[in-house]
This record gives C-alpha cells, structure tokens and sequence, in this order.
C-alpha cells in the first residue's frame, strides 16, 4: 500500500480513519503533546468531528451520554495517565451503565519510558479497573488493527469500555491505512429453558415482579412488558440507576426500585418470584447498621431470564409470546399532566412546570439526587421522552452527561436536572455546551449543601454530629452563583426563586435554542 | 479499655486520634456515605483541622501544597474508588513531588461489597499506580495501628502518599483507642565512599554540575551547595520541576534545566561530570521524532552522590567539609529589583510587577506554564521566597497547591501563577480558599489557549496542522471570564490589559488579605 494521506500515512491517520470505518465518528478530546498527531489527523479525516473538553471528566461523561443517545462508541482522546484518571469517576459511571466507549489513550513514545519523565505513570493499571478491555499498542503498524478490535470489544453485549493506548511513536510512525471493521457483536440468544421458566412462574398464579435495566426499556422491551403485565398482572420495575429509559404518555409504566432498603423490603415481602432481565436482585446502595443489605424474603424464587449479555429484549418477546399476551400492552400512561403548580418553588412545583411545557422527545439527564423525585412523577403522562440517570454513584455526571447526549441527538432538547454539589464536579461542560451551541437546559437544585449526606448520616447510625461535621455537608459559606458560574463559560443563565420565576424562564428555554442554565434556589 | 468517647469509641474516632497523635492535624476532606463516621469524629477531635473540598482534584492538590510547606503530611478524606480517581491526577503529582500525604478512603462495608452496588469498584488498583503504599484495614479495631502504618509510611524519605482504604463497617465497629504514634523515620545517610568520589569529581579540574532536587534546595542543603561552588568551581543546577525552591535576594542561586531537549544538550556538552543528589540525569520531557530523549554527552561521568531516599543536605555538607570549603557560599543572588516596567502586559512585565511588589516570605505557587520564564527570571533578587513548581506534569496543580500552602502557612502571602487551560481542571479550589479566607492571590495568564500545545506541535513533528487541530488548543470560542468565574466562587477578582492596571490590582492586593484573583489578558 502507498502511504500517501489517502490510505494512512501515520498510525495516527491509520487510527481515525479505521474509527470512522467502524462507524465511530465523534470524538469527545483533551489532548495533549503526547496526542498531537491524531489532532493534527483530525483535518484530513472530516468525517470525524472533535469535541473538545477543558477537563476529562466531562470528556468521558459526554461520551457516555454519546454512547446511551446514539447506541454506538463514541472515541475520547485522553493525554496519559493523568488523563485517563480524571477520567475515571465517569468512565466508572459508563462502565455501570454498560455504554460502549472508545477510549485513546496517547502515552510516551515506547523508547522513552525507560527515562521515567515526570508524566510517567501505570496507564495499564489505571484503566483496568473502569475497563472492559485494555490493550497497548506496539507497533505503528497495527494501530488500525488495534483500534477495529476496540470498537468490536466496545460493542460487546451489554456494551462496555475498551482502552488503547498508543505510545506517540505509533502516531507518527508509518501506518497501514485503515482496517476493516469488525463484525458488530451480537448478544447472546436466551434458552429455550429459561424463556419456559419464566412462564412457568408468570402462569404460578403469585405475585411475580419482572424487574429489568437496560435495552428493556426502550421502545420494544416496554411493548413486550406491557403485552406480558396484561397476560399475567406480573408487575414491572427496574433498576433504580437505568442507564436509559423511554417513559411518558402511551408508554409501558415500569417502577423503579426505591432508594431505601426498608422501602424494598417493603414492597417486595409479598413478592414470590422474581425474574430478572439484565440485572441483579435489588440490594441497598449502602450498607448500614440498622438496615439489611439484602432486601427480599426468604423463599423468593428468583429466575435470571436473560443476563445482561444476553437479548432480554427477544427473551421478552418469547415470553409474551408463550403467554398467548394480547397485542396491546397493559400498563401505559395515560397522557396526563399535573396542574398548574401554585405554592414553593421546590422539586414538585418545579417537576410540574417540567411536565407541562417540555416537547416530546426531550431527554433527561438526571442527576438530581434528593430532588429527582418530583420531575419524575410529574412527568410519568408527559410526551414521550427519555430518562438517564447516575448509574454508576459517582456524582459529576449530569452536565457531562446532558452535553453528550445532545451531541448525539441535534434537533431534541436536552434538560439535565442537575444537584449543586455534584454539578461542582464536571462544570466544564457547559463550556463545550456553548462552544457547541447545544440544546441543553441546566437546572440547578441549588439547595447549597451536600443534602444527600445529611440524610445518610443518621442512616448509616453516626448521631449527634457536631458544627464541624455539619459544616462539611454545607456548601453555603460562600453560596455558589451559578448564573455568575455559567456565565463565565459562556451560557445564558437565569436565577429563580418563585414559581412564578422558574415557570417565566422555563418557558423561555424551551421556546429557544440552548445552552441554558437556570438556577432554582430552593 | 472503656469505649468511651474519649478512648475512642468506635473505628473512626481512633483514626482521627491516632493521626493527631503522630502530629497530622489538617484533613482536606470531600466526604460522602461511607465516610459518615469519620466526619462524625471530627467534632470529637478538636485538634483536627477540616478542609472541605468540592471535588476530590482539588483536595489532593491541598494536600500536596500544605505537605510541601509543611514538611508533614495532611490527610485526605475520599469516597470510594470514583472519589479517589478524581484525585489521582493531583495524586500523581505529589508522588513525584515526593510530598507525605495519607489518603483514607472509604469503602463499603465489607460485608457489602458481594453485592456489587453501583460505587463498588477496584480501589486497591486505582490506588496502586499512585500510592508508595497501599493497605485495606479488615477490622475496627486495628484502624488505629494501621493508620500509625500510614502515616509512617508516608514520611519514609524522600516522602511518599500512603493510602489506607477504610470498610464502613470499620469506622462504625468497636475502636481501640489511639495508636501510638511510630518513630519518624530518617533518611538513609550517604556512604563516605560516595561523598569521597564527588569530592575527586570536584577536585578534578574538570567541569563539573551537581545536579539537585528535594530537600537540598532549601536553606541548608543551598549553603552547601553554595560553598561547594565558592571551592571547586561546580555549577549548581536543579531539576526543572522542583517539588519546593528557596530564592531571592542572599540566596545561592541554582539555575534549572532547561525544558527543551536542545537547550539540555547545549548546556552539558562541554560537563565532563555529574553529580546527582536526590535526582536524575536530565532528559527531554517528551519524546521527539527529530530530538534526542537523552541529552548528555557521551563519556560524561555519572555520580549519585545520595539517591532520593538519602539524606543528599548531610552528604553536600560532608563533601563542603571534606573540600575544605569557606564558610561564606558563592553565587549568593543580590537584592535587586527589575525596573518598572512599560510596553506591553505580558509574563515579562508581569513578572516585574511581582518582583517589586511581593513581600518576604511569599509562596509561590508556578503553573504558568509558558508564561513562568517571565516572573522566574524577575523575582531572582526579589525579597526572599520560596517556589512550587508543577512536579509531575498533570495540568490542574497550581489552584489547590496554593490553597494548601496557604493552610500550611498562615501570615504569609501566597502568590499562584497560573495558565488558563490548566485552571480549568480544579477551580474548585477557589471556593475553599474563599471559605477558608486564605490569603492567595491567583494571577491568571489569560492567553485563551493551550499554549504549550501549539508549542509542542511543531516539536512532535505534525507539520500542517488545520483549523478543527487548532480548534482543539483554542479556549476562545467562548471565552472565559476569569473574573465572572471566581466571583461565583466568592473570590474578589479584577481584569487587568494593561501595565498600569496590572501593577495597581497587585499592588491592592499585597496590601489587603486574599483571596484575590486578577485575569491578566495577554
């Protein structure tokens, strides 16, 4: 083959042009010298668009919320260890959600990592904790190789992370143009055994729960649900941390499972079987001392129909099918919504206002944390529109989140209910939200403290905390201004404290193009 | 032993007393749930100082800035293995600083961790490639001992982070009480052969550098250097990337290796021997295709005086000693100040402006990155001071390292130099120099770019970079406003473009305690 910039002089050139061939086409970037010539490759492979990111924790989190919007890899373009580390909260956050991701890692051309120069660092060690897939490149020659086969590990049923690191010699050493791509990956087909199980238990006559995460709540998943609620009343949860959720008016109604333990012990005591589809028997977040971890009782059968490398969605099918279900699914909202709200501006007042004025198709990044409630609710009859939600625990992930998915999604608009502690994390993101002219709407909670923590530590049994134990919950002291903060990155920002505010500029937002921030003090 | 609240009731309060006891009394903390308890006993200490931070980047860079001043190591407080990779890139600089630091992490509770809840992760392997050791405590009633190992651990010389990861279940368990501290451990001492071979070295007519870094650049170790050099005629020369620097007027004055490759390989070329004490040869900090990683010339006589775990102050004064050396050093820096300046605002005029007006004592705090050489080259007869460079390379040190130098220092001024692009990863750390009322003044050298970026494209040999590359270096498009983002953050700010306003806000703010911060557009 001719190196010429048309088949991929460099490795580096070799590296983008086999991404875009494999259908990966957006890459989310904070590179650094060790990245330069797959920046400078950028320009002679238009096919891939850059999105640059002044931190990478909200590199990783809008490649995450990229993969949920868009069902396939996004690329991160990552400067070393250090890079990858400020990465990892998010990444760890994706690898919960099973989003399939990309990641490049530039590291210190081979034959200078003997000289352990201050940005030397175990890049392989880090990533393989928030990583399905880790490998090092060797060799300019088979960066394209390399990188077909992290987009195959990336696809990989459910959906994981695959990390490349490529010494900057295979960047400018010479390349071989691009690879083919690997076949997608497929899931694994259910059993036949386990599809007549769970029938077994839908037809037992007790209470059967069927409780789901991932692919599950999208569109086809919901429609099999609902076609096998009307057959069997079984009733349908999911994981509290979904990673994505279709929901709202004509669509299948599936609970969450609550926060609290004694919440699930409560609902589930009268529960004799329960299948699982893509996820694990609930259990509480934490542990504490005065609360189980593990929350059903005793003599459940518990019957896993499809793990979460397997095609829940068709196992699905074949249940509602062996069920002789009707077409019609049972189970979906009614197109309804909440009153004009009248009162306090909080998560109910402010849920309300969401519900009423929000289009269809509008995607929720929700990282609310105590005032997720709410929005939630009063948005089950809204238009139809889709839910991400912190599926890792790891807080920073809204805003990055919201960015990415509008990335992947132009033409919808994006609201990322948003906590104001967690929101500290990653607000770079909303500098790429400007630069980007997203469609995004920020709403802060801004209620100035770590709330959650407040309410976990009586939880956890740590009584008569003192000022100084207080004092760390609470991020007043100075108050953050938000509307100054988003300002200064470059998007419209407004601050509500009544009803009446928060309804004016809701409306606005959602009249115009974003980015938009608005501020809810609460 | 009684378990009461003075003994130690329970796990997490004899962690905070067996630090206290061992003499480490500041705690720069971002808690969450698994980390109730020890929050909690931090009323019940006094003696402990919290910290709070509100992203984990920004903690480890505190720790970092006050380990350094302090010469003792601070604690971290971090949740979980996602709380912990936010701090690693801050964590990777402060290894290679070679700063004591303990980090406590929490965990779940081990019975927890089957459950594979969202926050469970891999934290023993993130920790590793950051950590010089690296423990997971099994009991409450060894979190004492271990944390006595701990803190030990991480005054080992030259200095390394230890991090302890604590179960939840540990903290809420039966304590025992405080651990008595462990003996501080000393450095190794140099051998005499050693210091008799750097004195045949020095007394060998040829030319000859010691090469330092660590402990040697404070104002013992820079007596003995400066005596060396009034006996045998060494040049005196630094790592560039020196953990903590005493200067200024009186002082012996260590010049530091140049950044670039080249300018290395121009300096050495006619140094017939190396000394080393407390470092390495010196090499190019990244790879280039058209430069060497290796700049030394070949048959160069290499000689470790003291490795980094040495005692190298002792083994220069053994060497002054043994070279029959006068009492008063050589290369003392006078007092004298650069003239006012004129012309344009920019890092030259800057650095100016800093040199006349800083008083005695400052801290300073160096991420400028491409804008350091400028108030470098200024402040080498300015009053006496002290410099913290950037050690490892990770972007984001500057902020939080003033911060932390600042708790460490009270009463002293701290002045951060500090490139844009990098302040974007743990401006956070604003916010807790406004709740602390630290006295930092953040000089921002507003370029509106990746500076060192475009610097280093060219260098790595990718010629013809097009507009999406440079639009991966370019921080305009928005811009951001400095002064918008430190007042949301309750830091007093001001924009400077010119000379003239430049020296008037550095002058208000030299006179008035900070935080202050001023965006110095150039």
């Amino acid at each position: 083959m001719t190196e010429t910039a048309e088949t991929g002089a460099n490795g580096a050139e070799s590296l983008i042009r086999t991404l875009v061939a494999a259908g990966v086409d957006t890459c989310f970037a904070n590179p650094g010298t060790s990245e330069m010539h797959f920046v400078v490759a950028l320009d002679r492979v238009p096919e891939m668009r850059p999105v640059l990111g002044l931190f990478e924790g909200a590199v990783t989190g809008m490649a995450d919320g990229y993969g949920r919007m868009a069902g396939k890899p996004a690329v991160t373009l990552l400067h070393l260890g250090s890079g990858l580390g400020n990465g990892i909260a998010n990444l760890h956050n994706a690898k919960r959600a099973n989003t399939p991701m990309v990641n490049i890692v530039g590291d210190h051309a081979s034959y200078h990592l003997q000289w352990d120069t201050p940005l030397v660092s175990d890049i392989v060690g880090l990533a393989r904790p928030v990583s399905a897939w880790v490998h090092r490149t060797e060799s300019s020659r088979t960066v394209g190789a390399d990188a077909a086969r992290a987009v195959f590990a990336a696809q990989q049923a459910p959906g994981g992370i695959a990390t490349l690191i490529l010494p900057a010699d295979t960047a400018w050493g010479p390349g071989a143009g691009a690879a083919p791509a690997l076949p997608k990956p497929q899931p694994a087909a259910v059993s036949d055994a386990a599809v007549d199980e769970a029938v077994r238990l839908l037809r037992s006559g007790s209470r059967t729960v069927i409780l789901t995460r991932g692919a599950t709540l999208l569109e086809r998943g919901l429609t099999a649900l609902g076609r096998i609620a009307a057959a069997s009343g079984a009733w349908l949860m999911c994981h509290q941390l979904s990673p994505r959720m279709q929901r709202g008016a004509g669509r299948t109604v599936v609970e969450r499972v609550p926060y609290r333990a004694e919440d699930i012990v409560g609902i589930f005591k009268e529960v004799a079987n329960l299948i699982l589809v893509g996820t694990h028997p609930p259990v509480a977040p934490f542990a504490y001392p005065d609360y189980p971890s593990w929350c059903l009782p005793e003599g459940i059968a518990i019957h896993y129909l499809a793990q979460d490398h397997e095609d829940g969605v068709s196992a699905l099918e074949a249940v509602a099918e062996a069920l002789g279900a009707p077409r019609a699914p049972a189970l979906l909202a009614a197109s309804e919504l909440p009153g004009r709200p009248a009162g306090e501006l909080d998560q109910f007042s402010i849920g309300a206002i969401i519900a009423r004025h929000m289009p269809e198709g509008t995607i929720v990044s929700d990282e609310a944390a105590t005032n997720g409630l709410g929005p939630m609710q009063a948005t089950r009859g809204a238009p139809p529109h889709e839910w991400l939600s912190n599926t890792g625990g790891a807080i920073g992930q809204g805003i990055p989140v919201a960015t990415g998915a509008a990335v992947a999604s132009p033409g919808r608009k994006v609201i990322n209910l948003q906590a104001d502690g967690s929101a500290m994390y990653t607000l770079q993101a909303l500098w790429t939200q400007a630069r980007e002219k997203l469609d995004c709407v920020t709403i802060i909670f801004s209620n100035r403290s770590y709330a959650i923590l407040t309410v976990e530590l009586g939880r956890v049994g740590a009584r008569n905390p003192g000022p100084r134990a207080l004092s760390m919950f609470d991020l007043g002291n100075p108050d953050i201004d938000w509307v100054g903060m988003a300002r200064s990155l470059g998007v419209e920002a407004s601050q509500a404290a009544t009803v009446a505010e928060f309804e004016a500029q809701f409306i606005d937002a959602m009249a115009r193009p974003g980015p938009r921030l608005i501020e809810a003090v609460i």
